[in-house]
């Protein structure tokens, strides 16, 4: 397909996006061109758009931002063998070699020589994307387009819930972004027995409380680790998901785990900080896991599951939807905190 | 405590158990006498009835059968230590040897010296029972006493359930007994996204479909390895519990399993039968789990969490209740099949 | 490369192979050439010599035989990004198609449309041969090439070996064909205490002495499982690698396993047999673990660090070496079983 | 048993220990009273003797110390059912509760209720010693009795080797001390392929090297991270083991260790220490393990195992023995930090 396309594009270092008109990508032989139709404003997208340390260490401008997406399928690379025109996808937009030690023992989240698409190469804040094939991931019969347009973030919270044993185990969720607020439903059908979240901000504690959340707690102004030792027998959690990176939610967090529990780290701290090994992890038998990204593709069929049968309702995750050309009124309220998940159609 | 009880005993080789009055037990330092306030009927105990092949070879009468029971504690030993009298307790009747390699490496509920009351020692189908303390298990605050009473087959149940990844999977339970029955809501709360039960008694599908079910088959009238296809993408499930020890349904439950798939054997097989290892195992890559008794104590935790937190409701399991001397009765609706838990109070 | 080649091949249906002069395979883009330096012979290959059951209902000639091989890449496609001209490899024969349920979530070993050659493809019994790129792998300096021709079936020996814990673990392989003989050195570089091995043929059985079997019997004189029970303090070994398919040492490896012991399963017998499942698996709480290939690509992984370590020597598995041109002699010796690996070179 | 004995203890509040004389120790139905024949020094009883500012807390004077020995049970209490007298015995010194969560889930090494003889209670620094029975470990026929001297020490060691995958794993350990060095022979038993060890005390290092490490690094002196990178082709080590406690040697650890890694501490960090959780353990996907005492008694069967097969030798370890008389110079050699295992006879 040729032809010109609107994308929203960091164009030089420094903050802001711009909306420009640029060709529409060339299909590799191995390749698919998506029509997208549904996209959504992540974390991340925050922090390029604000060009904090972090993106400027990171982008290369110029760039079309953009990793969430759901699309149609509008062209086919002669090589393409599992894909037709027509069909409905999301993708996981993290490109990986299928060569490193990572990505040929079942961990190619984790790929030493990943690239992601919106950050390192072209995103889906465009009209079309050019993917790879073995990228995609068809959307289900009967799943809701705006949830398949989030299948990245939910998949970070499904990834984090389900990276130990779920099933009559408690637990503390630090931190009430959209990822941590997704982790809700997904412990709760994961078998968990209680689920508290932690949160400084009331529109995030309330949509937690929506989504499911059996106690909220306003970290600023109450005693969370007497809360939830309070809530567990005095034992606390067996599960801490730390959602925000922050210093103070990490102390919590060790502060309100059980011996032997686990402690599953998604939120990005934004600096080193201090840790007592001793007493926080060591004497208690403490497993601290490092997450990243979401399985290829335990997660994406977990994602499925957890949907097609019910089991795990998004709809009150996704609080604001405008048009793309309207992406600077999104990503104002994205930066406020006042919202869930932000769509651009 | 002093003077005579009532107890159904097995006082000699044959069918049939009687009532007696026999002396209140006697207990030792480490022991908690119990009085006993609900009973339930295993199918052990029709087994022990009837006096089939397995009991005549097992049991050495005289014996007061029995081992399902909920009560309070009415008399502690000198030695006893956590427990004091009016507690509310259930009990794992598996006494185990704690020095033998299963029981010192966390697999108490294989020990190589067990000792089962209600088998091989005297049992619960009495007014008072005699119980290390080592085995009791404190009833929570808020759990009905009627499944209090029945902790022993809710955790074959539970335990088989969670002998492997159960979130997002989808399950085959081949048997409607009351195990079989009572893994339907444990899977659902485990997180599975589809559960089929096979059984041949209407009686036993419908308490099924009451229980969650997400489909009942009848296997000796319909296809039951095409129906499960079908509702699976033509994939088979994820896993099959077996719970009816029939050769028929477990040559189903291996037609009917994916690839990679669990095969957790709970049911007991009457005698040997014939598998196709090479096409039904080894191609396929299928594990095959022998599971027996519950996990001292993993087991009890699940079973507290998923009760307390109200995942799982086993109200509709418990179809009959009867005084105890209304055995004979009680007995004959266990061994029609018409029944899910039948309950001596 | 253009031009003719000798091939073994399986020009139609009945016993024997011929050795034919086809043209050098024509590489896709994403495919290389091989010139194949060294061939074994696999149990496979005898059974599609002998064109027995199995060969009858699976292969459709005319077809090369042939899936294990050590060479050097002669030619590359364009596609091909990883490897260049000169390079020594091996290769996974297992072509899978890296999109159904088991390629997506590291389980490619048990792909649902698995294309095998030298079974339903061209393989390497030639001069050369085509390859994916993705199948590939690059042998390590300092590895004898006899041993990267035979990863095949070390690595089905891996796989087993690695299937369930190994460490301070005691096992029995029962049967010595060379499979059974290549877990002998992995079980003991994998910190297993004590590997006893069963195998009716003397020259196997002295060969396992020679690659280290703490102990070798003889099921047809010998009480097996009385002499397992000897070793093992009364318990039985922890493990059981059953490596035969013979249901005489499938039944002796069930009598010789402790309680909540691993039997994994990777000989294939010929037809159905039967099993005490009661006794012999679920009252002893046992796993049987159905074992198939190579895990794409831990094993390959695993194999390599075991051999470059030092930890595996292979040497005496390799027990004969042919011109390709005497493979009637090679395949004679193969059936005759007393050999371990067969070279063609 | 009725009389005296020699005992070291820690009598008031400050450093040293003093040799006494007190009551042999009365044993209880359950407990049995052992003949110490042989104690070794841990790390434990040198904080202790310098009375530091964990032992200033944690202990209550006075206090008989000492926990790691072999003796020969001399009494048997009226209750203790699987011990007999002239038995060779080594011990558990964690004294459980049996009834917490931890103990009843297979983890009594992290029990919540936990006395630990030598540092609560009495210890072994003493002619005799009352155990309970549940505590005691048989010494296997063949043994030597020095090792079942430390069994305590080397089950840290294997604990913490076991704690994850180890066959064909590449290990970093930081830190030379007694389990340390313990712990090289138990990786390299356990299917290690290369295990560095890094230590700044020439004596220790010397220590590694006899006992098999495949390179020992002296961080004071040379670039650690990088020799460990250029040992695992540019990736870093599959696993750490943290027996140091030093904050520079945690931070080499996670500098060197790869992607999806293993780091287990157990190195008791004197306070709060820094750490880049961003780029260190969420981005590469670390999991970090606090390992506390050792399984109770899963790691003593794996010592059983490990030492009776002889894969395992810890004759190197032990480097000087005094006369229980000789404590002051024994400790005086133990603090500078020129000896494996010291132990006192």
């Amino acid at each position: 397909m040729q032809g010109k396309m609107k994308a929203l594009r960091k164009l030089e270092t420094g903050p802001g996006l711009v909306m420009c008109e640029v060709e529409i990508p060339r299909i590799q032989a191995g390749e698919v061109l998506v029509k997208v139709k549904k996209r959504a404003i992540c974390g991340t997208d925050l922090h390029i758009y604000k060009w904090d340390e972090w993106s400027q260490n990171r982008l290369r401008p110029p760039l079309t931002t953009g990793h969430e997406f759901y699309g149609e399928i509008v062209e086919i690379g002669s090589a393409v063998r599992h894909y037709r025109v027509g069909e409905l996808v999301t993708a996981e937009m993290h490109i990986v070699c299928n060569q490193c030690f990572q990505c040929r023992t079942g961990n190619a989240h984790l790929c030493e020589n990943v690239v992601i698409l919106g950050v390192d190469g072209d995103g889906c804040f465009a009209e079309y994307i050019a993917l790879p094939e073995s990228n995609l991931w068809r959307v289900p019969a009967g799943i809701n387009p705006d949830f398949a347009a989030i299948y990245d973030p939910f998949g970070n919270a499904v990834h984090t819930v389900m990276a130990g044993p779920t099933v009559g185990k408690t637990f503390l969720i630090t931190g009430g972004g959209p990822i941590g607020i997704a982790a809700i439903p997904v412990t709760k059908a994961a078998g968990a027995s209680l689920v508290i979240l932690t949160e400084v901000q009331e529109y995030r504690r309330n949509l937690a409380k929506t989504m499911g959340a059996d106690q909220v707690i306003d970290p600023s102004k109450e005693d969370a680790v007497a809360l939830v030792k309070g809530l567990t027998g005095g034992q606390g959690v067996d599960v801490v998901l730390e959602m925000s990176g922050h210093p103070v939610a990490i102390d919590q967090g060790l502060q309100s785990i059980r011996k032997n529990g686990r402690f599953s780290l998604l939120g990005i701290p934004a600096k080193p900080l201090t840790i007592d090994l001793a007493k926080q992890v060591i004497f208690p038998g403490i497993t601290i896991q490092g997450i990243n990204g979401r399985r290829m593709y335990d997660t994406w069929f977990q994602m499925d599951a957890l949907l097609v049968s019910g089991k795990v309702d998004l709809a009150p995750l996704i609080t604001h939807r405008f048009p793309m050309a309207d992406f600077k009124q999104a990503f104002d309220i994205g930066l406020s905190g006042n919202s869930g998940k932000i769509l651009l159609e």
